[in-house]
């Protein structure tokens, strides 16, 4: 090991208690990883600090020794984020779990970011209240906020970025800022949360949360919608969408994702390209939604329209779309994922879906869509052999051709799961020359390069070590 | 005048045409100050470009010359945004004034700077979509973007932060970028809109925007609610809010304010505290939200409500409200108007507006409250005599109790209206350590303190002019 790594790890240990710092390799190889295919790389050490303080100690130590930092959550990113390609030492939130305040009247909550999402919703529930950014995972709030996840119910109640009112954030130097604060609006200074988010830890580490919570709907209505083609359901959805229909959730499953979900998640549901929905309102309100949103997909030729009041099929419903990634990774055993994630204006989404499953099939590859198409935001699902080099090169060309035809058309490379490593590749392409400027963002916020080294921006910022 | 500046012009008149460029007197003095009290101060000359290019060029000239250059809508600020303390080029961006696109089906447009919110709504609504921020100004959209505004519409429809989906923006050197793209969501790179939205031209120039828009609402119902006390009305918002009711405005006059409005707008409102209100819906739904808000309003001893439904009461209504600034101002002839703006948690605005109206007697001062209420947003509007010293220092001390009781309960200094130079000096407080991070990310994007020097950030950032 690296004369530098054992220094900060003599130093690490003078103020962490022994169960704070491994060096197990078991752990350091459960920290070398996410859910990506993306090639593993281990830290030299995984630090479990308890607050904000014990944070800013660790990343001044590793400033003074020039040692990079990754911050980890639970490690379910899917391009690879939290991988530590530059060795070196990952934070591992998970022992800042608290919720530490639920402000009821003000619909804010303040966590610290190792709490998961069901973790917060649990609690929430008690006050009548729910989060609605609902990746599949069961990720952490602090990782859903750095890589700006979305989920589900975004098409109504928008992404990670926008729930979030305030940030506690470590800096490069240690130091410690708020980005925020708890009123709804605010136009003083430049809106460093907005920056913040999305920054996949290159720029500091979340310490703490303020986020926005919403009150639990008073009815709810979930309803399957079942197609002959995906063709004809996504012409449905963007039909609903420009009748103003105010959706909650809009999400598509096609057929091969539909035969995963019910293996699964043990359903029986008609497994054709299907529509799963759901209507948020006041009763009288919800009954009329519900019924102009039927009207409009028997025009798209819905073969059938199944409705679900009960809270129990409700969930079962949500559990399932929920659970479509781990139905995947566990009906192809062997496989890994890889997954594309572009996200176009709707008016573009009907041709992207019908390009991606031509794609497919020319490539002959394994797997399936599933989409927040009510957002625009589609992912196929390629379950590959790592083994098989043929294989991986034709999933890396269809994920290309996808962002592609996406960017040429005004979409994004990610709509949700991040760059990583995974989208760095289309950074360019994409931004053009505002990738410069978030490089000048990212030297004037760590000038060493050592959070999160070479994630979103790298070349000119270099990892520190020389 | 200054032989850099000279040589500047010179320059300048080789690209543009003699109606691009003035220094005549009258103009000059036009771009000298906006809708505030701040002490005016000229530009040495006013261009008015009318594309991207042109822009470009300028502000690479006054790079080459180290010339400030300030960015210029229609001078509606509050907070003395565009007044050009250190002279150099003010850019009047009113010659592009061009709607580009209306994509009807992404629920997009893309318009030029200079396009005000009202133009742009006579556009939209032949093809049934609105524009929902709107501050009490016809400002530009540019102006809108820069300063972050909003309006009675936000705690629905988000504010303008929420409504930039791309921006193109001319750098400090000149360069060109793009900050986002036409999807719905994004999480590839740093998210630059946020920063650059409310930079209130000290990071570059914008030069096109591209907006989300809306469908206008199948259904629409105003309604004023009178109040014995400006208490129990924001009791009663409280409550309305909380009960999860999904207002679409809900603004507060206190009675001096409904006085102001009747004069000016010759209506013939009860001239008690009152909330102004909008529902928007489908028929069965608003039936139903009107219905239980009335229940709410009831329990909070609320006098009367009167409801609009036809489109010319309902235009009447809100005209009477956005106007209620120019009503003072029309009011109090030969007084300058010193607006506060401060916005905090919901659970803290009845006590902040109780306090705001004790302060207002203590300092026996003339005005009177108008808000935002349904986001925490409210506004004393002053109208002050800038010869009175006594008067001023008064009215300075109040908004400074007024700005401390918020930032003490977690609230802001300026929930719309921005920074400028009014609320600089409550910067550091509000901010702490993460004013530095400002700091630098205006030296990293504008290392030569060039573009609207000294707003939002100053000290450490200097004028360029050595």
């Amino acid at each position: 090991m690296d004369t530098e790594v054992k220094a900060l790890i003599n130093e690490l240990e003078k103020f962490l208690r022994d169960e704070q710092l491994t060096m197990n390799e078991t752990v350091l190889e459960e920290h070398s990883t996410d859910e990506s295919y993306h090639t593993p790389s281990s830290p030299n050490v995984v630090v479990f600090p308890e607050n904000a303080a014990e944070v800013s100690e660790v990343v001044k130590l590793a400033d003074k020794h020039q040692i990079p930092v990754v911050p980890y959550g639970l490690g379910t990113s899917l391009e690879g984020h939290v991988i530590p390609y530059d060795h070196g030492i990952t934070i591992d939130f998970s022992v800042m779990n608290n919720i530490l305040e639920i402000r009821e009247k003000d619909f804010l909550v303040r966590v610290q970011p190792g709490v998961t999402r069901s973790q917060l919703n649990k609690e929430l529930k008690k006050y009548g209240l729910f989060f609605p950014v609902d990746p599949g995972a069961d990720a952490t709030l602090g990782g859903m906020a750095a890589t700006n996840a979305s989920g589900t119910m975004s098409v109504r109640y928008g992404i990670m970025r926008d729930q979030v009112r305030n940030l506690e954030i470590v800096l490069a130097d240690g130091k410690t800022i708020h980005t925020g604060n708890l009123a709804e609006k605010s136009s003083s200074g430049y809106h460093l949360s907005g920056i913040f988010v999305g920054s996949e830890g290159t720029l500091g580490c979340f310490t703490e949360l303020t986020l926005k919570v919403y009150g639990i709907p008073e009815h709810q209505m979930a309803a399957r919608a079942s197609f002959n083609t995906v063709d004809d359901a996504v012409e449905a959805v963007t039909a609903i969408l420009q009748a103003g229909v105010p959706i909650a959730r809009m999400e598509l499953l096609d057929e091969p994702s539909m035969v995963q979900a019910n293996l699964y998640s043990e359903t029986d549901y008609k497994e054709v390209p299907t529509l799963f929905m759901e209507f948020h309102g006041n009763e009288a309100g919800l009954a009329q939604d519900v019924s102009f949103a039927e009207d409009i997909l028997k025009d798209f030729d819905c073969l059938e329209v199944a409705f679900e009041t009960e809270t129990a099929a409700r969930n079962k419903l949500w559990e399932a779309r929920h659970h479509v990634l781990y139905a995947y990774t566990h009906g192809y055993p062997g496989r890994k994922l890889m997954i594309t994630d572009v996200c176009l204006p709707i008016s573009e989404l009907a041709g992207a879906i019908q390009n991606a499953q031509e794609a497919i099939r020319t490539f002959n590859l394994q797997g399936g869509i599933v989409g927040h198409v009510g957002d625009g935001n589609y992912h196929i699902f390629l379950m590959i052999d790592l083994d098989n080099v043929e294989e991986v090169q034709k999933a890396e060309q269809l994920n290309e051709q996808i962002v592609e035809y996406a960017l040429d058309r005004g979409g994004t490379c990610t709509g949700e799961h991040g760059v990583g490593i995974g989208k760095q590749k289309y950074q360019e392409k994409e931004h053009g020359e505002a990738l410069h400027v978030m490089e000048k963002i990212k030297q004037a916020l760590d000038p060493r390069g050592l959070l999160n080294p070479n994630k979103i921006v790298k070349g000119r910022v270099s990892a520190g070590r020389e």
